[in-house]
This record gives C-alpha cells, structure tokens and sequence, in this order.
C-alpha cells in the first residue's frame, strides 16, 4: 500500500463514523440497513474543475460545493439526507494538506446535518480535478416533492435571495467589481450553497411541487412548467435579491439577465395552493428565511414569462444553461 | 436545452424503466421503496481512460468494465444486484453512436442481472473519459458476507481462472504476443468481467469471507488477511489458469508474478471451513464453474505466502497495486 492511500484512508475513514456499515471504508461495499416502510431518496451530481469550479478554488470551497449542491437535490424532495459516497479524481497538485482541508470540511457536513462517508473510490489522474458524489435521504413513504404536481393558480415562491451566486462568479473572474464586503459575501454564495434542508423538510403536505435552482431561476422554474404541463407568470420587481445585489443590478441594468439565469443559487423554488400562502409567511418567520411570492403558474403551456413593473414582458436571449440529465 | 442533452435523456432514461421511482431521470433525486427487513449493499468504482482503461477502447467495453466491476463488488458480499447511478465526464470525442453503443451494452446488463439506472450526472470537460458508478444491492439482514470472518484452518478457494485480464492488457500494449484466438479469449477477459452473483448468492451462509480479485490475488488475499488478523499459505501449481495463461506461462516463467499480482480477475476469493469444501465442490457442478482449492489459511499473522512445488517460498517484488481507498 503506498502512503499516497494510507493518507486517503486516515482522513476519509474517520467520516464513515458513527456508521457501522460502511466497516470504516474497508470492504469491497456498504451495507446499511434502511428505516421499514420509508422511501430512499438517491441524488448524484458530479463537479468538475473549470466547468463548476475555477481552477485554484481551495478544497475547502470544493467540499462545499460538491456535498452542497448535492443536498440542495435532496432539500428539493423534503427529504432528510442520512449517507454520501465520493468518486475523487485527483491529480498531482492534490497533497495531504489539501486532502486534510477537503476532509475538515466534509466533517462539518456530517456533523451539522447527521450524515456520514459510507464509501467511495478515489482515482490519481493527469485530468483536472473532478468529483461525483452521491447523497442519499429518507423520507415517508409516497410523501417526496416533485416538479410535476404545480396547479393552474399556484403561487410561485422562491426562498433567500437570487442571484448572489451567479455575480460571485462574475467577481471570481474579474467581469464586476464591486466593494471589498460585497464581493465576500457574493463569493461565498457562490462557493457555499445553503442546502435549504429544513425548509423542504416543512413543504412536505404543502408544496405542490418543488425543485432547488441549480440551472437559474426561470430555467428551473422551466423543468417545474414541462412537468406540471403549465405556465408561469413572475414579476422582476418580486425577485427577492440581497442588498449587495440591489445594488449592482441598479447601477447595471444588464446584470438583471445574469441574476435571472445564471444559476447555481440553490435556492428552493417552490408552488403551493392559494390557500396555503399565509401558512408559507409564517414558514418564514419560523425558519427566520426570506420566502417571496413571486408569481402564479398559468394554463399558458410550458413557458416562463417574466413581466417587468408596467407589466411588459421581458425577453432574455436564454433561459439557463442545462446540465443535467 | 442543447441536442447533446436531448440525446443523452433519449438513452439513458430508457435504462430506467421499469423502476418509477427514477421518474425517468426527470427529477432532482430518485425515490426507491427499499424492501422492508433487507439490507442494502453500496458499492461505488471509478474508471478513467489511460488508467483503467486504454484510450480508443470502444464504448462497448467501457460499459462492461464499468459496470461489470461494480457488480463483482456486490457479488462479493454475496448480495443480488438492484440499481445503479452513473456519473459520466465525457469530451469531445463522444458522439452520438458512441453513446448509443454504450447505452445498448448497459441495456443488456438491465436485463441480464433485472437492474435499472435511476440517476446520474453527465458532464462534458476537457478531460480524459471517466466515469463513477454507484451499484446497488440487497441481501437478508446480517447476512453479506466480509473479508474479516475467516478462521485458522480454513480452506482458500478462487472461481474461475486467475491472470487471463492481466495477460489480456499485456497482449493489448503489446508486451507479449499469442496466437489470434488466445489473444481475443485473453483480451476479452480483461476487457468483459463475469460477475460472480450466483456463486457469491450461494456462499451466504457458507463462505467465513470473500473479495473479489480486483487488486490482484495476493493483494486481495492480503485484504482477508488483514482484516481478518490471520495468514495464508498458497501454492502456485494449485492456481487455476486458462489453457491460454497456462500456455504463455510454460513458455515464461517470468509471466507467473503478473498472474498472481496483476488483478482485474473479477473472480471470487473466499474460505471456508474444512467441514465445506465438498459442497463447495458440488457448487462448482451445480453452477458449471471452476472453484479450486489454492491453500488455507494460517495463524502466521497479516502475511500471504507462496510456496512452489518443492514447498519453497516465491518472494515478488509487489503483491499488486492497492487502488481502493
């Protein structure tokens, strides 16, 4: 066994704790033993370096990202997230100290949301950096959030704030530049997704449907129309954005396109009945996070259309680029 | 949403079916109805060209590699197989024949072993061709079998033959040469792993632990031995070889240590109690495959020794390269 794997195991094996199953990493698989009578919820989003992440992000950053994005999946079925496997394609600029970062995070993860490592292969490659990771969850029987349940009349809202992410990106490689806390906070919505756990935990019963913005926000809000067989009609003004992004949108006109489309907010985006929309406000409180009606879905088949204040629509040259499958 | 995408959804949300829960690759996650009282087992293996692979191999094999690698993960805890995920992070080299090619290779494997693919993640990059598959399994509660149960005494057996894949890569690049029909059978075994899932099925109940040989035979046997704190004593003339490795080996003698080191076998390695081996034995009619006795293991901890035929030792300079983290 050569160090570079000994090194692996004293950091990856110690995030398999407390479960039994994953035997700290060292048989051929897994065994776990699910809860009677609930559903399993299995989500796999795979992240590559120059395409999701810049080149240089430090590990810490990466982790973030990689179990992020994929717990946001899990948020978006009002799952509880419970295990993770890793696939770790390395290279040479991956050394123990980056490993011990990009494990220190991970452990905060598991600490924070009771998850643990159950498995995982790890690869020495001469390809930039890339990872798959899949997250399972639990979750009541017949009970999870899906795109396609959205009724003609349903409020659309959206949760936090949006934008944030996809402007960070545009500071990261230098296209705006903004105040030294401004461009922190943007930065940090970009590299930290806030997996919107409880809350898809609390729209259980309640959502008619649901998906997390990964893609931007009027192309998910697209994936919730082509499902549900419907339309949508949202308001700019009602975009719920931070004040760091009020205020670049205001002095640039043309960034409102980005914060629409540009995705990676992990926000959830969710439809519930007319009736239910009181019960969303005081979700709100409860959770202490921003929840904004931002529109109704409409019988207009499949298409999102945004209106601006004097309820002219607003055409962008794309909705969000798709890279899911 | 780009034709590229369109083709991926067109074959891969086929090899869903029949499992509803995977929506059809259409949602955020997949919802699966474990079965009440069973355990499942997680396995998860990457690939990438260049390293588990030789660039231009054709789609076909990439599949069977892939996903045959990952099913002899779940044979060896002796579980049936269920679902799987895949991650893909292709280039530019990949059409879509390539992917049609791939998609009808997996689709045979849905039908053979009744699996379904329930999720995934496709990204293109500039890199070289990898891929990250999750396998699920399910077997009785407290049943699967492990690498830490074998006792002093008990008797080591393999399946199938030993060193046909690692001679099968040495034909490939060229470092050694055959005739035309030994080259196929050889490469084929390399590229088209035979899951054991009915032998490792039989074991339950039988086998004190089990590997499969993917790492090579003596590093995999050194696996059991660790894990299980004994020794093994084998014999190389009991080795079960091919009449194509015997062939190459009788011709160079030096061929022995990439048999016995250079893994990708995809056999079963397990022991048994003495009181066993002839059910073993009538397994191997039962199931028409080779099962042979090479050795037994001994109290002589951690350590996995070779004897010739005149009960001499055989020292190499490595026990195969360990890639499992």
């Amino acid at each position: 066994m050569t160090s570079e794997f000994n090194i692996i195991n004293k950091y990856l094996s110690p995030l398999s704790a407390p479960e039994v199953g994953a035997f700290g990493l060292t048989d051929d698989a897994a065994v776990i033993n699910p809860t009677n009578n609930k559903s399993l919820i299995l989500t796999k989003d795979a992240i590559v370096e120059d395409v999701h992440f810049l080149a240089g992000t430090s590990p810490e950053n990466i982790a973030h990202r990689l179990i992020g994005s994929n717990l946001s999946d899990i948020s978006a079925m009002g799952a509880k997230p419970t295990y993770y496997m890793i696939a770790a394609f390395l290279n040479n600029s991956v050394d123990e100290a980056w490993i011990k970062e990009f494990t220190e995070t991970l452990a905060k993860y598991n600490q924070k949301y009771n998850i643990s490592l159950i498995g995982g292969d790890t690869v020495k490659t001469n390809n930039s950096l890339s990872f798959s990771l899949t997250m399972f969850g639990e979750i009541e029987k017949n009970n999870e959030l899906r795109r396609n349940g959205a009724q003609d009349g349903d409020a659309i809202f959206v949760s936090g704030t949006i934008g944030d992410a996809a402007l960070g990106l545009k500071s990261l490689i230098g296209e705006i530049t903004t105040t030294e806390s401004s461009k922190i906070f943007l930065e940090n919505r970009y590299y930290i997704p806030q997996p919107r756990i409880s809350l898809g935990n609390k729209l259980l019963g309640i959502a008619t449907s649901a998906i997390d913005i990964s893609d931007g926000l009027l192309a998910d809000l697209g994936h919730i129309c082509e499902c549900s067989n419907l339309g949508a009609n949202i308001y700019k003004d009602k975009i719920p954005l931070s004040n760091q992004t009020n205020e670049l949108s205001l002095k640039n006109s043309e960034l409102f396109e980005i914060i629409a489309t540009g995705g990676d907010d992990y926000e959830l985006l969710f439809t519930v009945r007319k009736d239910d929309e009181s019960y969303i406000n005081q979700l709100s409180q409860e959770l202490d996070l921003r929840l904004t009606k931002i529109g109704k879905m409409t019988t207009k088949t499949n298409k999102v259309t945004l209106f601006d204040k004097r309820n002219d629509e607003i055409n962008f040259s794309k909705q969000g680029y798709i890279h899911k499958i």
